[in-house]
């Protein structure tokens, strides 16, 4: 019957007769569209890797941000809208703050990437800090805490998981099949950097330079990558 | 006549001619997506076990969560949407801390049952707490008070049951002729623990290793198996 | 035309051109396909009667709850969507009790029906305590007051009725012949026991046991019976 | 053009392009699906007579309320929806009540209608006391105030006239017909008694009797017959 | 495009192609359903007359009112809808009155047709006080104030134009020729009176009696004429 | 595909696949449906003329009003429907005595025209001042301020623009060409008159009269001709 | 399917099933239609330069704003809809403002241009401050900060970028191709006013004139040029 999938999903948040949830899944599809992005997690720390796609030599590479910080101690790569990230991303950055304040100690990695999610899972319901549909937006959240370096995986349903690497955006498929073949958990931060630069390469459809990739680590403090620190590491490959 | 399901279910909370709620049970049609939980009492307690679906050797195994504690005295697994089942728990766990604080005791497992219901059933009528699509999730609730272990099952219409023995999931059916078959109320907690992951390894497409399995007990306090215990009672299949 | 049905009841609570209320007369649909109730008025008291549908003999016979106690003085048998009448029954435990608290008296058991009816009523309407479709269940409402013995039906277009018996469920149509033939306003309490469980045993396709039937009496306080009890009375048949 | 009709109606209150409101006609034919009323105006007292659909003999004839006191000096007789009925019944003794206690004086009869009519014309406005679709029923308001007594008529559009005599409901149009034949203004109380139960009799498929007719006067005080006063009109036939 | 018409007006407040709006159009349909009302300016006051439909001989003519008080120096004559023009006379008699209580002065003649024309303008729009449709009614506002006797006219629009003499309803189109012919600025009240009356019979299709037509003048003050004074002008005729 | 444009524009203010609001295009329709206003701007003030079309002898020309003060030294003269100019004038009422009572000066011409179009830019928001459609009328805004004479446009898009002159409503094209020819910037107040009545002559299809033109000026007052000093223009064409 | 298209972009802020948002790419569409802008970045300060459509000589050019002043320290140029460009200037100047209030200092370039896609991105939410669809306009903003000269641009989705230079608007395909060709770090302010108004030249169909466009320099002040300053760049073409 082919009018099923379009009635189902005009409220965007009911499910369809299959048990589906066609909105979050279109959302998926934005991502899909999105900029590849790639994390790993070594005992030394986390490393956060983006492609930067320069549309024209007229823009500035640095206003293309695609790597964020949230706090001192943790750090977030995004693929899809990048203005719903924004949200995301400037909600994580109150709710780590206010809890610094009540609390005294940085929020950890495991709560701040709950509060996210928790505001992403709500859309359609008309508060005011929600939004009318859901967030088209996937992050990586890298962080440290007393638990150690740990990384986080979120989609625009509010699930999230803990993984050791990961990547998402356009070139997700194949940079993940690379990332199984390449990771072990004895990798130096350094050997971490490197991989994530030359999975980025083979996806990327032209050549890697500063200007069109991003590099940031949290070990244990959050740090993005300067023109000349990410030239050392393409250097390197 | 073609079209009369697809105009019944646009209100996300109407009947249709033949007195159903369609989006209910869309609802519980995503359930019969999710991975496979199982829950046994017995005299001594009650044993959870779930299967625990590990897409890719990356991800943290342990951050994949399908049992949760609620309070020192409940516990939960749940199938279907993970996003959902958290903002239940979330309800849940403030509900029996409210207990404990307004009558300095713990809340029984049928009032901690009945909360998360009435949240369930609440969908789509726009409070601040409520969802605007049914909760697309199951729970299996296990739980020790003063009546003694307790086991109950939650579906998505807000309605639950108080049972002996009861799996939910995508391989709920099997596994219910199989809990039939094998149940007493004799049981020990060890070989309830013992038949939960004999069950589950039938429904389970791969070998059960501590990965991708969760066992918890509530006997009478909630513990969730380390590695070492779950493998301890794969030993014994 | 045959679109016409289809057009009038997208709102929950139109009239259709020939003056009906659609999404009532469907949430009537849905009671017709639930458990049987029955409930008959003598002298003595007010006896109800439900089946209890045990899909699975892990099912906890007890958690299946279909006769409720309202106060001291009224209890209810319902068929249809459970989780529904559940908040209707707690509506009216809470303005029974606000009754008691305020007068200094037991509440009526018109006042305490109309107390329900006017909740049922106003679905559709976005205020806090309403649903936003109807309630789709049906009571039998059973009191000793100051006016004796009474028993009352309710229907989710929110009209009610009293009635000396009464049969509501899948089975109704039939078991309303049988209690017309059988009813007389002279029957003791037993004798109501006896003719309320014989016809529920003539609309279940299984044996009646303490099991799979309830029953309770208001005469003149609400009293559910024990197994016991539920067994001396089918051994009575 | 076929689609014209069922196009402009979904808005619960919208003009159709021939300057009709069809929610409020389709209303109106739901009163043509009621039981017959009857009122009757004297110089001594309005009379009020209706048809009890008694569809069981199990049901209790004196639950079935088709005529009900709005205060001492007003009564009213309804067709179509009773639980509708209930509402506006309940609003104008509240109506009613507020004005005995703020002016010390009873509410004239045309005050206490245009309050119902109020509530009537406001539907489909989302405000609380207000319901989402027009309010199912006629009424015949009878009462008696400082003018005399008096007999008001109102339809689901929030109108009213004042009448000499009217019948509302299934058998309106035949009983309005004998109304005009057998009305004169002489009439005394007892005669219009014996015209409204007569012409009652006429529209009826079955034999009047106390169980299936009700009367009610308010002369100048209102009062609901009890069966033998029913039957000792019914004797006069 | 046979399916134009129909999709632009479901929303009540909404521009068709052509930039009208078809509910505010059809509303005025309504008043062309409605009953014939007449309007004439004199210099010595302004008299108003309308038809009255009396459906049936046991109506009570004088409760049919098409003719309304608003203040001591202010009366309308309605054709339409009639509850709607209840809710603007209603919501007229307030604002005058707060006028008198703020001021110590009578409203103007033009203020009080501004007051009921933003009521009327503001349809669709969710307030308390507004219709969620347009009021399906027009006014002919007589009144004598400062600046001497003045006219209004207002339509659904919530537009209103100031005249000499003006007639609404069914009848409207041949009563409006009349009325050019007949009127001059020199008319006495009696003159207007009878040219009042004598349109009206034209357009109505049965002998004119005191029962079915109301006249009254504002000259200065607001006076409805008693039946004996209707008749005293029908023997001028 | 003919379904697009009426699939677009059932929500009031949504994009087309082409980028347009087709609600403020249609509301720019009913503009040309309106009668023809011309304003003129000389160094010694502003001009407006405007066409009434007065569609009985009985009614009151004065009643018809197309030229409105909004304060002292701002007049304007309008072209669609009148009752939504009255909300936009009533508002630019209020906005110019809140100005002159905050900051004792005159509000700007500018800051004026600006909070009329804020207003109009704002439909279809639910605010309480704002309409749930576009304003369907256009404005010409004369006034005088510290920077001399000024002369506004604005449109149901909320957009305004400053001019020499400008017509708008039925006959706008060619009297704007008219305009064209006829402006110069060194124009008297007088000839600007001339010019204005000139024009309006031409797209009339009636002789011009003082019953069925206004001229005003803001010269630096705001100053509505009597017919006295219309007649007087008129014979000098 | 060609109903696929339709039938997504209903809901104003809803995903297509590739992950789209119609409503954004609609919006953009608007701007395609506007008149053409154009910014520069030098050392010395940032150029913006746009085409200004009069079409009537009538017209006061210096009313048709398409460059306006944020603070200070901040302007931009637009494209789109001018209604919507000033409500987006107007919240950015509050911010600026309120920026100067609370920290005695002028707000960053990149948080004034953060503000305003804060407010882009909300529509269809319901706020009081947010519009019921996208804002229909491009922003070129200009400014001078404590990190010297910066140009960002905006699109109807909320999302920024920094430029060295950048066109908008109907002719910006050609423009930026010839801003790609001629632009180069070491500009002098002169050179890129020259640069701007020659590529306005080719795309716009008419002689440039300094009525038909408009030129500004944050250097590092706001400036808007006056004719004679537009006259000499003109000049050196």
């Amino acid at each position: 019957m082919f009018l099923t999938r379009t009635e189902y999903d005009r409220g965007v948040n009911t499910f369809s007769p299959e048990g589906r949830l066609f909105q979050v899944e279109y959302a998926i599809e934005a991502i899909k569209l999105g900029s590849t992005a790639i994390g790993l997690k070594t005992k030394e720390g986390v490393v956060l890797a983006v492609e930067k796609r320069i549309t024209s030599p007229l823009l500035e590479p640095s206003s293309v941000e695609k790597i964020m910080e949230i706090d001192d101690h943790i750090g977030c790569a995004m693929s899809g809208l990048i203005a719903d990230a924004r949200t995301l991303v400037e909600h994580a950055r109150v709710e780590t703050q206010n809890h610094r304040f009540s609390y005294g100690e940085p929020m950890t990695i495991e709560s701040s990437t709950q509060a996210i999610c928790d505001l992403a899972l709500r859309f359609g319901e008309g508060d005011e800090e929600t939004m009318s549909r859901p967030f088209g937006v996937s992050l990586l959240i890298a962080g440290h805490d007393e638990n150690g370096p740990s990384l986080y995986y979120t989609d625009p349903s509010g699930t999230f998981w803990q993984c050791n690497a990961k990547a998402i955006g356009s070139g997700s498929e194949g940079a993940d099949s690379s990332l199984q073949e390449q990771y072990n958990k004895e990798l130096t931060l350094a050997e971490a950097e490197t991989i994530a630069l030359s999975i980025l390469k083979q996806v990327m459809e032209e050549r890697v330079t500063p200007n069109n990739v991003d590099i940031a680590k949290v070990a244990p403090a959050y740090h993005l990558y300067t023109p000349a620190e990410v030239e050392a590491v393409i250097s390197r490959l």
